[in-house]
């Protein structure tokens, strides 16, 4: 059944998932071969540093530092883009395109900000798209979505879809570390690096945010869409407060249809979500993601979110892919946006907040907090007050509101006179 | 983007997942026509009692008697059949592949039986044969199995893919009730069928552990090929007994590749899981798939393993992958079995037994035990000895060794005068 004349990969970028892509090229070549019909060749590896020793286990002459001729070489039946970033990631891409071949990428900011014009690029030279990679690294999450789920209605995604971030939020869990202290472990063990911004900031997580309402709503997303907070307020207090609640805290992506079914949202942000929920139990950098639909019901994908060797099996997977569909003169679904959907700003989100008040501790103080919570019609779910020697603290949880109405209520608060400060704000998920 | 010209379902069966496949193909249409990039029309319903009433919203004019007609019809592009069980089920599909429809189907026991020919049959008539729905029902699996992880070496698959023995130990466990009135309550609550047989004597789950070993592994693993035991012998005693250990029971589907590589193993058994492991959360009716593979690491797929409208959303996913390939002349991944590896029987699986005997309550019983797992080069983990008015007990806990030299070491203490009897023995997975 397999075929002489090989299929042939040319491969961008050979960092640490670059490596383990033609690592995993080498080592399982023969079973490559069965399960698509054909023999993959390397037709080349482009890379930026060509004396860097690698450990592929490939022909170092296949090393060259022209990613752009590799990218148009004429032979080359899939791209594989492991560069990253915008570009000239984008540009290598529609060269390849323009070449015929079809693509396999992990970029998730070029996707996030560029994939329709790219879905476009493919669909205009008849090729393939394929990116599982980009989100939750090895957890089969895009296909699922875009496949699997086809004939149902996908109403919500949530989920912890960077790494960096859950290991730290747990070590904070686990030992109390504040978050400074757990961002350097994170650092010294590898799981941060040395400029940390894309991952504590949230940018990362909102890249994916973006690409999965696309697929899950079909529509269109883009980055600026994202409502995005990072993790860098989280303290130690709000984690152990989130604690009494029988809560934790974990920076989430949230991806809703409107009850009305006219619009979506996407955001990400730390959220306390129930001990109970299976979120709360992911631990370290492991990546895990809720999907909610109206037939299928609750389902959820867990696994390792980065790393060289689990992003490269996803990698592998969209390039056997597109290696099968190369063969039968076929493509894999393409950009599916029909819905046109738009997307609402945060305001219009519906969720709960957990505030924490420092107060002073005196007769009346509930009441007057408790009206301007009824004054945005915000309703109270619970309220705990504790206080000694003139200082006291009051935590509300709030039923379900508009996070506009719920970020008024914490903006009124604030100009009580017997409101000392906001010790922290933050939503409460999952439930 | 959408044609004319509808794409035809003929539906074979309309009982709760059917009547599920029929309404979702009513209120999805629009979205299903945008998706698939062509309007799906049922062409039929074949049904054995067409005077039972139905809530699937379509036209009953679509119901027919003659299923055998309706599959094959030459106007049928996709047939879904939902009838369940080896004939006509199988003359049926048979029919509609020669008739030129792809097939979609959730029959898990006719896959575990006839498999191999099925996929001959869709090969050879260029056609699609689907069945994300056999296994673990909404869930995609089988998907992510045969493309997610196509390019990567899958070692393990362990799961709970029966939903009925799922709730019946979770109740178990839960409220200490006993086996017989836990059944008692899965069927008065309609998770259980009036003869809970195919259920809670594994032959459901044992199926579905054929079908996954062989897309595992790609190879083929026949219903015989699976070691199956049931749960109707686990008592509330060997739960509270998992409890003390830290750990859980769970029935589950375990498919393995040897350490050396050359076969593999497939086997449904009752197992004691440790409460820290993710398959240890899953409750009720719920179903959850844990897969290994080299590169990927650890991934878990969760979600409901049963029920009308969860399973139907698993065939419409079907259905439109089918339909996509039959408007683009392509098709979907077939069989993939060549690794031809062979299926070890269960005494060549390494697993590691927890037994529970009762003894002699005097000295030297301990030591007496302990040179029986000697001699049969079993290492004991931990032992735990109670006992009191001359009654004992001795639990051990085994280290790794084949299951045959477990049960020869378990037949061999029966034999011994000090042992009056073998409590429990159960396997301990999942560590």
């Amino acid at each position: 059944m397999v075929r002489t004349r090989p299929l042939k990969v040319a491969l961008l970028g050979c960092g640490v998932v670059g490596t383990q892509v033609a690592r995993l090229m080498t080592v399982h070549a023969e079973d490559l071969a069965a399960r698509i019909g054909a023999p993959l060749e390397l037709a080349g590896i482009a890379v930026r540093r060509p004396d860097k020793l690698r450990e592929g286990g490939f022909d170092p002459a296949l090393i060259t530092t022209d990613a752009a001729a590799l990218a148009a070489r004429e032979d080359v039946d899939v791209v594989v883009e492991m560069i990253g970033g915008i570009e000239p990631a984008r540009s290598l891409i529609t060269a390849a395109f323009e070449h015929g071949a079809s693509v396999v990428t992990a970029n998730k900011a070029l996707l996030a900000e560029d994939g329709p014009a790219l879905y476009a690029q493919a669909e205009k030279y008849g090729a393939d798209l394929y990116y599982e990679a980009a989100v939750a690294g090895a957890i089969p999450l895009l296909r699922p979505l875009r496949e699997s789920l086809a004939g149902d209605k996908v109403n919500r995604v949530l989920g912890i879809v960077n790494g960096t971030t859950n290991f730290i939020l747990d070590r904070m869990e686990s030992s109390g570390a504040g978050y400074g202290e757990a961002l350097q472990e994170a650092t010294a063990l590898g799981y941060a690096e040395a400029d940390p911004t894309a991952d504590v900031e949230g940018f990362d997580a909102a890249a994916k945010a973006a690409i999965l309402a696309g697929i899950a709503f079909h529509t269109r997303v883009r980055l600026d869409d994202v409502h995005r907070e990072g993790l860098t307020e989280v303290s130690a207090a709000d984690i152990a407060s989130a604690r009494r609640m029988g809560c934790t805290v974990k920076l989430l992506a949230i991806c809703e249809r409107a009850a009305d079914g006219r619009s979506v949202t996407a955001r990400v942000h730390p959220a306390m979500i129930p001990l109970t929920h299976p979120l709360a139990s992911v631990r370290e950098a492991y990546n895990a993601v809720f999907v909610e639909a109206d037939a299928a019901g609750q389902l959820m994908f867990y696994g390792p979110g980065a790393g060289g060797a689990p992003t490269a099996s996803a990698v592998l997977g969209d390039l056997v892919a597109a290696c099968r569909n190369k063969l039968a003169g076929a493509r894999g679904p393409g950009e599916s946006a029909y819905t046109q959907l738009p997307v609402s700003p945060m305001g219009e989100v519906v969720t709960r907040y957990h505030i924490s008040l420092d107060v002073a501790d005196k007769p009346g103080v509930l009441a007057q907090c408790a009206m301007v919570f009824a004054d945005h019609g915000v309703s109270i779910d619970t309220v705990r007050q504790t206080g000694k020697d003139g200082e006291a603290s009051l935590v509300v949880v709030t039923h379900r509101a508009q996070d506009a109405a719920l970020s008024a209520t914490v903006e009124s608060l604030r100009t009580l006179d017997t409101v000392r400060g906001v010790a922290s704000i933050m939503r409460v998920e999952g439930e």
